[in-house]
């Protein structure tokens, strides 16, 4: 066996390992027992020590000495491995245990000090969580600029001051047109009780629609919608809320837009380091295409609009004029799970940049809850009320999710490029999508982007997808056209 | 750390992988996407591959080499240890492999053959099965009884020459019984057609009655019932057939037995080598018992048969006696997993005398099927029609279990003594059984053997919880009792 071999050999294994944890945290939030919860704990924990004992294998550094690469493929798997290796073995063990401690009792102490709308709680603990990861990152950077190299985690290749050019080209444009859209006159809410079996009915349809094979995934109920697993085992769960069918569809849309990735990636690469989606970023704008662009389009709407009268009856909603209005709807807002297309990334941009001053060092944490409301008052032009519809709301920093955040907008992004791309490829695709015809979609994201996993760096990626390099242009274009119209309407 | 310290953390985690192993297995039965069958193989093999590698650890010898038990339960953990040690470093890797790879073809040439009933087909790779664990047997043997090491991998402590003085005694008793009760009139089968969900629902409220904790366990349906996991996490599967509702119902209780078992064993011991049952035969015990003995039994019957008709309304059956003579009806067949409480053992038993003389090469791979279809028609007194019915009808041969079948009658043989040695504690039994009250016998079990694991070796623990050791009188008593009366009606 060649040292390239014996290293995918070695991933092959580990791939497969990680699907086994992946599939443990599948069945935490589904079917597990709810006594179960203590010694699942103790289980997870042992997978976890396996992987990182596989991560920090020392004959991986051997093979990587001398393995050479037969080809381009397996040029981009030696890549993915190389930098895998990096990272698992530049973090000083005692540094890792330390974080999975602080970060195990900082989620406890989040969740205490938000039920008590209470920053100065969470602030100490937070602290910590703080100083280990600017240690990690320094570690991981090796003299380079440590935020980036936390970034580097979830989105290879980019870099904080590349997001920060593009989001501040964003910000002042989302700004203005989030104030047009709520200047104009507010549609009401959707109103009514939708039972929760033609809810759970309808989204299978959506997700089969969008292209979700139901042959190689499962979908359930969970308390928090997520995709999981890659290759041929990929499941997504939902939830249904009776005043909402919305969160229930479109968190099924959104889903799938992420568990479609990982299907359709090569089977060739299954259980290989290139066997699942490119990043945090390429991953999110799957999932945002599929939702937004695609799923709260007029043309699709105007088919969904006739699925859910035959789903619920009259719901309403005289037609599908006001039915694509009312699924569009802007409204005013604290909490960034519940924000709308047009003020999303609002949310994430003020995150980005607070984190990367937590890192940096320009903003201490005991400051945090005050730049924080002062940030959104800038941006969204009304006070927050307390912590736990501001700075406390999500659960990411206390786990010490630092460059995260910026993964959200970064996808975003680049689903209005691969958007720009669809558009221009395919004229008729409104025809398609008047019908519930997903698949000229879907299918041009399969063969442009999604059949190769993680072969490309991501930004290579959606250049070569698109034709031309990422930008936030044609994201604002989409938003400026669609928000005005909807306002103006 | 001590060397007891690291052997009892080093099983701690193998124990916890061992649990998400078992999960897995779970998840393939119950919820995995038909599609992943191949990707999951994969996965299973790698987990197979890391809980190989922790029992063969080299680390283990030295520590077994200087450790020494605090205390008796010490004692017994590091008894498991060692034990599990010697089985796993005795055999050869390459040997391990070859089974692994001939037993996985030789499922599907099994599979094959019995859809074609020609045990020809099947009969050269069993060869090469039976030659192969022969000579893992005598790996672990030693100079030893080839069958009672590979015995002893299910049934600690056991001896073929053992088993054998018992079971003949139990044959002529069990063929003569069964002689009288196929002469004696018999009664139709159930009749009508009974509805999923009331099947479903009246076994978990058969399962919360024999004790199962929903709260760490959960009942799913899958094509086989069965139970698996340890501690906090057991789960069953059952399945439901719309004319024979006792199928539901009785496996349910049975894989309660097995799930309850589990569940009882002392916390403490949780994650640990003892803290498991003790052997696949004390194992069956509970589950028999809880199924025949109580579950079966006249007084319990008549609390079963108001449920049944709470559930379904008339059923056909007039009243609780004829219920109890239909729950246990005697009915010729030929196959083990549907035969009944009677029969049930001389099934056992002849696979018990064939494949002691496969393995110690008393008898031929080719003269098998002639052997089965003789020794059928001696204890049953009719022909075998066909291989499907006869020396195909069971899948373990072919997966290379041998020594595995006697720990069903051991289990039957164990579940008569509890019985014998319950009914000496709890004069008053029947009386609650006839309210559907099994919690003073579930709770007899639970404090006189579920909750001591595997701290005591098998017999000892029937031993200590019947007063006096093991033997086939109780059982025989006990069905010559009972099938007597009901034949005689």
């Amino acid at each position: 066996m060649t040292a390239f071999e014996a290293l995918m050999a070695h991933a092959r294994e580990t791939q497969a390992l990680a699907q086994v944890a992946g599939r443990l945290g599948w069945d935490q939030e589904t079917v597990m027992p709810r006594g179960a919860a203590e010694q699942r704990a103790e289980e997870m924990a042992a997978m976890e020590h396996v992987l990182h004992a596989r991560r920090t294998d020392p004959r991986l550094a051997e093979w990587l000495e001398t393995a050479r690469a037969p080809d381009a493929t397996g040029a981009a798997q030696l890549r993915l491995i190389r930098r895998e290796h990096a990272r698992a073995t530049r973090v000083p063990a005692d540094l890792a245990a330390a974080i999975a401690r602080v970060t195990s009792r900082a989620q406890g102490q989040w969740a205490e000090a938000r039920a008590a709308d209470d920053f100065t709680a969470f602030a100490p603990v937070l602290e910590e969580v703080v100083g280990l990861r600017r240690e990690e990152g320094a570690a991981l950077a090796r003299g380079g600029d440590v935020y980036d190299a936390l970034l580097d985690g979830y989105e290879p290749g980019a870099t904080g001051a590349q997001l920060s050019a593009m989001f501040e080209a964003m910000r002042p444009r989302l700004v203005a047109l989030r104030a047009a859209a709520l200047d104009a006159p507010q549609l009401p809410a959707l109103a009514g009780r939708f039972e929760d079996a033609a809810q759970l009915a309808l989204a299978e349809r959506l997700a089969r629609a969008f292209g979700y094979d139901l042959g190689r995934g499962r979908i359930d109920r969970a308390v928090h919608p997520f995709s999981s697993g890659s290759g041929a085992d990929v499941r997504i769960t939902t939830r249904t809320d009776p005043s909402d069918p919305f969160n229930c569809l479109y968190s099924t849309i959104h889903e799938v837009g992420h568990a479609a990735y990982e299907q359709n990636v090569d089977r060739a690469l299954a259980l290989t380091p290139a066997g699942q989606g490119a990043s945090m970023g390429v991953h999110e704008s799957q999932s945002r295409l599929y939702e937004n662009q695609l799923g709260r389009s007029r043309a699709f709407c105007g088919w969904l609009y006739g699925e859910m009268r035959d789903a619920f009856g009259d719901f309403g909603v005289p037609d599908e004029d006001r039915f694509y209005a009312t699924v569009n709807r802007v409204h005013r807002g604290f909490i960034r799970t519940e924000a709308d297309e047009l003020q999303y990334n609002l949310h994430v941009l003020m995150r980005f940049d607070l984190e990367r001053a937590l890192i940096s060092g320009g903003l201490a944490v005991r400051d945090l809850e005050a730049a924080w409301n002062d940030r959104f008052a800038r941006d969204f032009g009304y006070a927050v009320p307390r912590a736990s519809l501001g700075v406390l709301q999500d659960v990411h920093w206390s786990v010490g999710l630092f460059g995260y955040f910026p993964t959200y907008s970064l996808g975003n992004l680049y689903a209005g490029c691969l958007h720009a791309a669809l558009r221009r490829d395919l004229p008729d695709l409104d025809t398609h999508l008047a019908r519930g015809d997903l698949a000229p979609a879907t299918g041009w994201l399969r063969d442009r982007l999604q059949v190769h996993g993680a072969l490309l760096e991501p930004a290579d990626l959606i250049t070569r997808a698109c034709g031309v390099p990422p930008s936030e242009a044609p994201l604002l274009d989409y938003l400026e056209t669609k928000f005005t119209a909807l306002a103006t309407g």
